[in-house]
């Protein structure tokens, strides 16, 4: 059975779980058939560590996303792979004190030898210089992703390669800002402005005739794509994948309909929201709409 | 691409969710292979109601399920659609009292008339007589099932006709059970014995070389299989499906490993918790299974 | 402070989880003070387990609570503290095989020596010409709990005590179930009828002049009282406490406003859902409540 | 009865949530009296919205919280808050359209009038000349406390006031960030350097003899105070509450002993993880905890 047959059958139904399973996939499909329609891609959770990276890259060369939003962790961890250091496959139960002596960093059952901050180290000193002589953070991590080794398939270089804005503006909060608070406290003068990025992601949202929106695990990318979001007549399609769920009252569980009544969604829009575990849902729903556009 | 070949990228990974799922689709696959091993399958949840009708049915017509436990609810659902009328796609912020007025009854999002109960009446009215021979709750599902009309297939008819031992420990909550409590009401003896059935499947778990579960949402069927379980020498494959975890102390989202210190489990047993929506896994891993056995 | 002060802060804000708990304790107050309404309260999860029992005898005690719906696995557990065996605080990473050598059953973080069962084994051989005089599970129960050691202060002792209804429909599923099971294996002919006490807890929700219902943790307990709600006009009031969220379509996650598709639950009721662990969430409710009525 | 004695009772069993809450207490009270230790706070999630505005305010004037890192959602509450705009109480079904249409936003059953915007353009217009002398983000909000009216109680006036260092490193996505855009968008220069905070909370981890963490909501504060434990001996106190649990792999549901392997949370540390809805979990700990130290 082909998976987007399987997806078909969840259609069939069209309930609980497997039926928002189908919706999600048919918004996503006409969201990124939709010439008019600006796509941005919210990206939070584990989600290299818990081995979503190619799909994500294919997601990215498709050519059908024109904007990314992500932690500072996700795009630390693709630094990671593409500096050659892969995360492997652990045990969630694994005696954590033995792993800290043994070298190896934990995310939940992938695991990760802690001496890849060395060769970061390295990779970064080596590159500073012209790192340094970026003026905003998507120029910055375009840069990043240009530098690094040319045999890797990574996140970052394919939104470099592909020129696709990527914005980040938790970049403090991750391994690649410790880089550079390493640089300066080692005397360099190197900075990057906060809130430069707002004009262009804002600026995309508002010249768009429309926009669509792909959350996945909520988390800062999703409230930074909404708050663009009021400034455009709000999204025209929305899919978003989390397992957080409204009850708790924040952003990453908050149903996409609430959003209407921030003018970040449109009121007649087609959005879905997936409860389920991203690395479960997004690849199959991937699968589907590949398929069929 | 094909189903099982998106379950092996998931393998390929390993991790979380998606790792989860390629986990529980080889130990299913190992579990449903071996001619030794006696496999139990028990169903809580909305599952039919939420569209899994037919998966489960091709599951218990593969001829690789030997005992089947289930809530009264799910096969209450079977008989409804068994007697021609069908859950329909319905929105979970539906006006309930709109939906009451209509007579609409709501699972959800999956929306059911409730004239199906005048028409359950009359069915068990025509065949209480029939009904009423049989000595436990299991024969009495068994006569259910091969009562109700021919030409439909259903979970019940299918246990029915190839003799899967049914096992509903909770008849009474169900729509079942008040179709009994209608015809007492009306004067008819008739009841059944509700520890009469333990006997039987006590003694599948401790004759059968090995034993196998598979939990689809936890709940009451879990727990009466793994009591079956301490008279076995542990079950020596496990798949459990639930979106409830550990941490609430539960039965439905206890880890099998759990099991391992009650004797309901085997210590080198081949187990894994899958952490998902059972509308999305179930049809997945069953893709991949079904392809490869 | 106060607990009660605390749950009334909570209701200041009144948004959100803090908002649901300040709610569900001025529902539950006014249920319990209403002297036309019957209470029906439902019982699931590792409740006893999980410490509450105390709360729950001093709730039965009250002499609010008119039928009491339990699975059996909190009986069970009940019957483990009145013959002398306590639980006992565990940690839920324990190594399950070494527990199972030391004759240690894990639920979750609450540990119980195996040998419980032995105990339990002696006190139904004594006492099974008492308990086999009766005639369905609520009398069964009732006896029970009028043979349970005299000092100890149990939920089964005090349902028997004050003649509260209590209702079991899963009992096979539980250690209770098990022990019946061993006599019937010893030769003894006794059973109960499954389906005899839908009568009584039916007939009682038919003649009150109002209900209303309290859930903790949803389960069986849950389904089985609210399918009697049919048979009234809709419960009154309503609280449920439990850690499910209603996008996975089951019955334990439902809200209670589902119910009132299904003439379960009264249009104009007052009922809230708390999304709570409920040995958080029961303890600080009873605490405000008990202060105020 | 005491809101420390239901926390004392809850100790009694020690068993799952309940346990947790009671475990919590002890830690936070011991890691709040512990003269060598420094204390960081981190916060995400609708905590503003959701009403525990006071209780944050009250932990932060005990002179206790050494650090607070938090989103730049509760700062652009609080501040709405300071400005005269209460949340008031809302419900999580309400017709998003319309709520559009009056000018009301929604953050699950918080409510909120849009016109906030326009007086906080107001305020951030009249004070930017005051605003745009600070150079890092820690500054800036110092300052935004100050300004923020007299009369009024709030996080930011309350860190300001008593020069706790207050970090968000996300603070681009918030409603302050769109202050600064819309300057921005007016011609003003000014911006803020993304790590330059970095050096002040690695510096503090690094120099403290001992240090402790209370993460609320998980989300971006705790990612960013746990790498800066990695500079210190390891956290050798931690209270998260949450609902997300491990099983999806994020950092939010992520275990504190997770952090043993990254070197983040000592070996030997004391750590509890709480799994629940913090409105409830935070009054009830900081209510027993407050009673005792």
């Amino acid at each position: 059975m082909k998976a987007s047959e399987l997806v078909n059958q969840m259609a069939g139904s069209g309930v609980m779980g497997a039926g928002r399973i189908a919706k999600a996939s048919v918004i996503m499909k006409e969201m990124l058939s939709d010439k008019e329609c600006k796509v941005f891609l919210g990206l939070a959770g584990a989600m290299v560590p818990g081995g979503m990276k190619n799909i994500l890259v294919d997601l990215l060369k498709s050519g059908k996303i024109d904007v990314f939003v992500t932690t500072g962790a996700n795009i630390t961890h693709d630094t990671f792979e593409a500096l050659g250091f892969n995360h492997f496959q652990g045990c969630p139960k694994a005696d954590d004190a033995k792993l800290h002596k043994e070298g190896i960093d934990r995310i939940y059952d992938s695991f990760l030898k802690n001496e890849v901050y060395e060769k970061m180290e390295d990779f970064f000193k080596e590159n500073f210089e012209e790192l340094s002589k970026t003026k905003n953070i998507k120029e910055f991590l375009w840069k990043l992703g240009e530098l690094l080794p040319e045999d890797n398939t990574s996140i970052l270089k394919t939104c470099s390669q592909k020129k696709i804005p990527i914005f980040c503006p938790g970049i403090a909060d991750s391994g690649i800002g410790l880089m550079i608070w390493g640089r300066q406290a080692e005397g360099k003068k190197f900075d990057l402005p906060v809130f430069e990025d707002m004009k262009e992601i804002i600026s995309i949202a508002w010249d768009s005739k429309k926009n669509g929106v792909i959350y996945v695990c909520g988390g800062l990318p999703k409230n930074f794509i909404q708050q663009s979001m009021q400034f455009s007549k709000g999204a025209e399609y929305g899919v978003q994948i989390s397992t957080d769920t409204p009850q708790g009252g924040g952003s990453s569980g908050a149903e996409l309909k609430e959003g209407v009544s921030w003018g970040k969604m449109k009121e007649q829009g087609k959005y879905i929201d997936v409860y389920c575990d991203a690395t479960i849902a997004l690849p199959l729903i991937w699968a589907d709409v590949k398929d069929k556009i």
